[in-house]
């Protein structure tokens, strides 16, 4: 893993990182503990490592839970290079929007695709990550992420026993996701946008419910696809703390 | 409103009161600010005031958020009389559950005369107790309260313009409770038992989705209709705090 630049404002670390062509950012607490609970974050589809949104909510875990926190690009998105396929998927993709015909199918190919790529990058930047004093290598590691970032870490959480509490939601339902669903057990946060002109309302209803996990919330909200109100964030924090401990409270 | 009993444990003042024949319980933080922001519990059916999970909730917004707490009993419930009609509703109710019959309808005409009855009740209260110098006279105040105690809340929030934030759900739903529902437009969590035995799940995703609100979100987990997980009473605090302050944050 190479860092590859720093900045520290309001009290928090930030640095941008490589790992083989995999590229990311970790956030630290600069006054903080070593080994923090660890919380991945990931992008939606067509997002990338500094969206705005998960830039924020990156922020907010390291300032309000002393959190550390990592994201990568998704392959294909932000500074990674877009291959041939992954280029006529989201041609596709637009071309189908543009025509007002139903983009589900196209999608479903192409977030399974991404996710069989990412979910070993994820383990190996994770590998990583626990070799870095400020993250803690016993503890359990939370995973955050919606749409591209949900189809992406339910496979991950199925086969990766160190993330033992996740937030998704949003995403479009395919088979194979839902498989995984049933296939998890840990604790799970599941948001709902409640008026998702694109996502049936139904089969976000029906993955909930497929999830094998004993403690499942679903937090349903009105909006579309990208509003997320931000108290979720505020949210996530507790959900955390509940499942992960919190530097801060331990610190406390 | 007369105080009938006063007890001190754990930074919890806790005081019986009667109001006419109305009996209840008002908790206020022992070393805390005056004019606190006000929450109002309701008791769920067959239960009352000092039902255990209500007084643990109780203590929980007055230790934790700084809140000044109070509930009552309902008509026929705890310390009050109940009448010869309502202990035919309650033995029809019991009979039609024993027989394996549906109890939907008894308990439909049961808790709306209930809270014909509990929401002038509830008012009468709101007005002795932002008399008190323990209440803020001028902020919101909030209401919290599932299966019966969201029976009355719902006609009592529409009717009531001084509660601006309100917790409901597990509730029974009939035609008035959807109509009441469309008229609400306070930010509402609202909490759905996803596996009730006696109440349709769709049912209650239907009434979610009736509220007139902006800003309502729908908490989902798995269990029965006596089943909400403690953590949900955490995240309450966060609720009311974005919604009526918090006395804590306020003096922090």
């Amino acid at each position: 893993m190479h860092f590859t630049a720093q900045t520290s404002s309001n009290g928090v670390i930030e640095r941008d990182f490589t790992l083989d062509d995999v590229t990311g950012v970790f956030w630290s607490p600069a006054s903080g503990s070593d080994h923090a609970p660890l919380v991945l974050l990931g992008h939606g589809g067509g997002l990338h490592k500094r969206a705005p949104g998960l830039v924020a909510r990156a922020q907010h875990l390291v300032t309000t839970g002393g959190y550390a926190v990592a994201t990568i690009d998704a392959p294909g998105h932000g500074d990674r290079t877009r291959s041939a396929q992954d280029r006529r998927w989201v041609a596709a993709m637009l071309r189908a929007r543009a025509e007002g015909e139903p983009i589900g199918p196209i999608v479903a190919d192409y977030n399974s695709a991404l996710a069989e790529r990412a979910v070993p990058e994820w383990r190996m930047v994770l590998d990583a990550l626990q070799g870095l004093p400020e993250v803690g290598a016993d503890g359990g590691v939370g995973y955050s992420g919606m749409t591209l970032a949900s189809a992406i870490g339910l496979p991950l959480t199925v086969i990766e026993p160190r993330i033992t509490a996740a937030i998704f939601g949003g995403v479009l339902v395919y088979e194979s996701l839902v498989e995984a669903a049933r296939r998890i057990t840990v604790p799970i946060q599941f948001l709902l946008p409640w008026d998702d002109a694109e996502i049936d309302r139904q089969s976000g209803l029906e993955l909930f419910d497929a999830f094998g996990s004993t403690e499942k919330t679903l937090h349903a909200n009105p909006g579309g696809h990208h509003q997320v109100p931000w108290f979720e964030a505020e949210d996530s924090i507790g959900f955390f703390a509940r499942h992960l401990g919190s530097a801060r409270l331990t610190l406390a």
